[in-house]
């Protein structure tokens, strides 16, 4: 298909999932791209994603003025508004009404690998009708586990908080030394909490043990290592993903509960709440106490933070790098379907050798709907206590500037 | 006093308390000032604050490369290690032989108003037994909670930071709308609390609840506040300060903790460990599921974020104003005791009018030592539930910049 035979028709545009630092900026690369599509009538943006499309809650995106759009693009969260909603065939059929209705023929949807599978299955189930319908999706996540792309627009920025957050931390715990414990965001993949030693510049720096979901989370290990490193440095900083799990795949949270005496929420797919809840953190605290408080007469500083929402939504903090890639994910989006492209996921590349360098290509929609990627083992130290060299050098061009840190000793 | 009969020695600088996002501007505005002084010989630095005082615990503080002492200055938490000793007499007297033992005439200490208490209970004692020793408090804490001074370094820096996270996050709650609750540090005070709403534009934004310690927190009445909010917007985003209390002066993390059958920890005072936990988070967002949920078939969104230390000590997101303020005070320190000043403790002054503008003056020690102030009632609105115009126009001018927001709706 060549960009003279793109049929005319309106567009429609969403955003899903979790929002991110950048996910504006994406939506705000497609209202300004759009305009040099011609085949394009109207653009509509889905007020909370698939379900502003099934109940029709449209709002007119363009002439939206330059001075609107830049305020948009640095501001966190989704702008139109995001959605949880999973949709089924029955759900998709509704939204394949609604595009025909309107004459619908593009639809760019913003967000992870679930939106990616709805955009297949709306896709494919266009296709089943003969309806022509361009899906793009359009790659977002701060837990930077999408298939294909090289990393996710939005983990830049979240890295960049966290990778501050510990840096800032670190300093704060040797002032008034004891144990940190700080969770950070991540089910399934331990990208965003391995951001937290891109600040690190010798091994006294904090963290100085990382753990990810990659690893079987052995409470006993943990405590040996914190110990290990307490009793060298005198303070132990420690960054651990939200989704840990024990030997037997159990969240480390129920594990820690159960312990002691405890009850967590758990949400309807029986996953234990994790964030918006600072239980995790507070167990952990609460078990090393236990298990080294006693050793040292109850003199142990043990303190947990939870990081929670702030590093997906933090104002003014954004990676300029990942701001830059989010806007361009967007422009490529339109770019794709003006040179006839059918459906897929934008996605981007890295050259290699140094300096960094992104570039962008479009994936198949399968080969990023419903799967993860998970960390690569080789990003990972051999003790599964930490990160290697071969994430930082994949992750410090993505965060952007970090904060100067000067110390006495 | 005179600059020319001032006493030939040494000095000595330490850091107490929590530290800040600025101590450490404090410090080099001292030690860029100090060898302007010709009868200070040398400067130390005592490690941990008293502690490395008592222990001879110093290190030498001339001789730092500008660019050191540049990276430095903007490296949040205390460079020269911290201390929660609260000195009595016998550790006073400790103090004091080792100055009198290594001729230190100069003591610099930056910090809070119980290291207000120790300088003046210092200072009294080296006058009772005619030791000449000058004695200069330099003011620190993020809690805003000093007397005299117009504001505290360090308050502005976490302001800022609380400001932007709730700019942010009131956006995440919009995007995937419910009901937030965010905890603020500040025990005592509800400063810190108050900044939440520094960002805020028009009543659709967030912080649409406010509650701090000033105030006595009425779980019924916040409650019946957090469901007419959600009722009008459909969201709600609410600043909790960590030191709310109920009308029998109990922390309302005790009763709710109580009310839900569970502990919580306290310290060797008694006081309910609040920083470095999410239980007051927790308890605040299971009560509104417990209380709203069930009229809402449990369709109820509820998240719950403790802000801890990142409020403190993140690092790259220091107020600019807070910067150059609390470098002013260490430098002011020195030209102070250049003067004749035999004690006191530096204070900002603010020029009436606007533009915003800084002075500063030398206050008794007596009037900072120990006591606390907490925010005036006029900058707490009539139904105790949010902040008011003057105490925005208070703040503002101390945070410095804050992030572009675009909203579609």
């Amino acid at each position: 298909m060549t960009k003279t035979s793109a049929i005319k028709g309106n567009a429609v545009i969403g955003q899903s999932g979790g929002p991110t630092a950048v996910i504006n900026q994406s939506l705000v690369g497609v209202i300004e791209s759009i305009g040099r599509f011609s085949a394009v009538g109207r653009l509509l943006g889905a007020r909370h994603g698939v379900r502003g499309i099934k109940e029709e809650d449209f709002i007119p995106l363009q002439r939206l003025g330059k001075k609107k759009l830049e305020a948009l693009a640095v501001t966190p969260a989704a702008a139109l508004g995001s959605s949880r909603d999973k949709p089924d065939e029955v759900y998709c059929q509704e939204i394949l009404n609604v595009f025909r209705k309107n004459n619908i023929r593009y639809f760019f949807y913003i967000g992870g690998n679930d939106s990616a599978d709805t955009a297949r299955i709306v896709s494919e189930m266009a296709g089943a009708i003969d309806y022509e319908l361009r899906v793009l999706h359009i790659p977002k996540t701060i837990d930077n586990d999408l298939r294909v792309t090289d990393h996710c627009p939005g983990y830049g920025s979240a890295a960049r908080f966290v990778a501050s957050a510990f840096m800032g931390d670190d300093r704060d715990v040797t002032s008034l030394p004891g144990i940190k414990i700080n969770v950070v965001m991540g089910r399934n993949a331990g990208w965003l909490t391995a951001a937290a030693s891109l600040g690190r510049r010798d091994k006294t720096d904090g963290p100085h043990l990382v753990y990810v979901p990659e690893v079987t989370f052995s409470p006993k290990q943990f405590i040996d290592d914190v110990d290990r490193v307490y009793q060298k440095l005198g303070y132990c900083q420690i960054a651990v993903s939200e989704g840990v799990v024990d030997e037997n795949n159990k969240p480390v949270a129920v594990v820690l509960a159960e312990k002691f005496g405890r009850q967590v929420e758990r949400d309807s797919h029986g996953n234990v709440q994790l964030s918006g809840s600072g239980v995790l953190g507070d167990f952990l605290a609460e078990y090393v106490k236990d298990q080294l408080g006693k050793k040292r007469c109850g003199k142990l500083r043990v303190r947990a933070d939870t990081f929670g929402y702030l590093q997906r939504s933090f104002a003014g903090y954004a990676s300029p790098v990942d701001q830059h890639e989010a806007r361009m994910v967007g422009r490529k989006a339109v770019e794709y379907l003006m040179s006839g492209a059918k459906n897929g996921s934008v996605a981007i590349t890295r050259a290699k050798g140094k300096p960094y360098r992104a570039g962008y290509k479009l994936a198949a929609l399968k080969d990023v709907a419903r799967l993860i990627k998970t960390m690569p083992r080789s990003f990972i130290n051999n003790d599964g206590n930490h990160i290697t060299v071969a994430y930082r050098n994949y992750a410090l061009p993505l965060v952007g500037p970090l904060p100067t840190i000067g110390k006495l000793f």
